[in-house]
């Protein structure tokens, strides 16, 4: 087992990253405070891992909650269903959330527990690649609005980690391919070496191998956690991690949640801020070809949905990111280093979601 | 106009208590960013002092979210609402929400600034006397949901409360006594020599004098900032401003939201939760006789409405301040001093409520 922390000051935590973790007492034991164990999971999971979870919190007053898989349930009315159930089990101030499942379990259940009566614990036990490179680590939660993805939400720190990669054995390729491109997001925002081991060992990736998955995994929550340790509400630095994301969510939403998975959007999200870190001047022509290249090899689309750009764009706007009406986007400063840009002309916005389509 | 602070480091803030505060444009520009500004109030509040706050607004591009009135409106529906309002205006990270009107309005708008974008700036102006001497302070917010009150929620700190008592002219008389019903919870919780004053002056809140209404929300104000400020998060002393409120709480769930209004419930938990403090041996009967006169001296009642008093203590339950299932009370060790305490046996509760039946 590898295990990293979090140094958010009181608010620090660990991550662990191994095999057959899920069912390992000592790993929960810390974060029993004697309240009700709330395990939150879905449909899918719940009957692959969720009996070795209890096994994990032997002893506790455990409640399942089990809500629909994919991202339309990433709302407002399974958000009712876990309170209701939180409500209904007597939950109180003392339950601990656990969060069993991919981003979308994460995201829904870290919200439910950064707003029932006004927060309670929380615990991420990812299983997908998506959720232990990314979504568990950095305390961000949220739920999606029918205007925009991710609109609704708060930062709510989890007490741990628990990434246990034989869980990714049980992954569909999609998923699993989902989960490589934010581990590509991670390498080409932060860390140039990263990209260069991910060029020689993609194939060891796809094939599940569990000593580059814990590798990979490890790497990406060592570098997030870094950025949000210096940056826990995305005032500066932290945005770097939504390299893609600008483009990706609006190619979510504009192909309708759930046809265009996240990580796919996000790689051709990454292409699009590649092509337009090009046409100002930051990164050369060749780079967005490595970048590709990279994209490809790890069985991602890089080029998106047929969508007129001006929808891409009315849909950026909502961006999240977005200061004063304005849309700002994190671009490429060289392989390895994104950072956020203002400003930037529309045109060329336009000609890169151009560049990207080809 | 008095001010005072709330110190609670990065978080601090200030409120500020007088009369012409609504226009004033001063109060407003240390909070304007440069993004959207969004007032949320309702539909009473807003002819009667929105163009009051536009004028302080001088120069910002301002939104103005209308919501129902009433209890009823602190749902899931009516956020909804504020957060399409939100998107629609396309307000950003950098939007300034304001909250204009009572309680609820307090609670929600709240709420939708803690969670919108994942947390956007604040400010409270409250219009009810409820408001001004609670619930605008300590940066609570929530909804309610059908099993409990204000069980989803945030802690989201205001960057500023701007109290106007010049709004307290328009206010019901049910209303003003509601808020006089948490100024006597102030009192009664945590300053004996308030308990005096306000036996002494509570005509003159009655007859709506100004500077007594200036002085008795300035001193709930310093009485609230001084337990906020030693336990943002409720994790003891501030406990003691609940006084009243689990009982009261359970007798608005019992009652149906809206049949009872807030202080007139917070009324009748204040002489119940005294009465089980007789019980407990922390009180004596006649200081229960001294807290019954005061409520009724403001128009208040002292026994609750037709409920069995088991469906009152089932609904306490699912109070936020029970743990491991069992319900915890805040009691009176003296006049002028709450505190929290558990273990009490069922019998006593079921007896205290039916003492304040008679």
């Amino acid at each position: 087992m590898e295990s990293l922390r979090v140094a958010l000051g009181s608010r620090s935590y660990p991550i662990h990253v191994g095999t057959g973790l899920l069912e390992r007492v000592e790993l929960y034991r810390p974060h029993l405070a004697g309240g009700a164990v709330a395990i939150v999971t879905n449909a899918v999971v719940a009957p692959l891992y969720s009996s070795k979870v209890k096994q994990g919190l032997q002893g506790a007053r455990v409640v399942e909650i089990v809500v629909p898989d994919g991202e339309q349930a990433k709302g407002w009315q399974t958000l009712e269903q876990v309170f209701d159930a939180l409500l209904a089990a007597r939950c109180g101030r003392d339950a601990l959330v656990v969060a069993l499942g991919g981003g979308v379990v994460g995201d829904l259940a870290g919200f439910a527990a950064a707003v029932y009566q006004r927060g309670v614990a929380l615990l991420q036990v990812p299983t997908t690649l998506l959720a232990q490179v990314d979504s568990s680590v950095g305390g961000k939660t949220a739920i999606n609005h029918a205007r925009g993805k991710n609109m609704i939400g708060a930062f709510h720190q989890p007490r741990a980690v628990i990434s246990d990669v034989t869980t990714l054995d049980t992954l569909p390729a999609r998923e699993l391919r989902c989960g490589l491109a934010e581990v590509i997001k991670h390498a080409l925002a932060l860390d140039a070496a990263f990209v260069d081991w991910l060029e020689g060992n993609m194939q060891d990736l796809l094939a599940r191998e569990r000593a580059a998955l814990v590798y990979a995994i490890k790497r990406c929550c060592e570098l997030k956690a870094e950025v949000v340790a210096a940056d826990e509400r995305e005032a500066g630095p932290r945005a770097a991690l939504n390299f893609g994301h600008t483009f990706g969510h609006a190619i979510e939403a504009g192909a309708g949640y759930g046809a265009w998975l996240h990580g796919e959007a996000i790689a051709v999200g990454m292409v699009m801020a590649a092509e337009l870190s090009v046409r100002l001047g930051l990164i050369r022509k060749e780079e967005t070809e490595r970048l590709r290249k990279l994209i490809l090899r790890a069985g991602l689309p890089v080029s998106g949905p047929a969508l007129a750009p001006e929808k891409l764009m009315e849909l950026m706007a909502l961006d999240k990111k977005a200061a004063q009406g304005k849309v700002r986007f994190v671009l490429l400063e060289a392989v390895g280093r994104a950072a956020l840009r203002g400003g930037v002309p529309e045109e060329l916005v336009r000609e890169a979601i151009v560049a990207a389509a080809q």
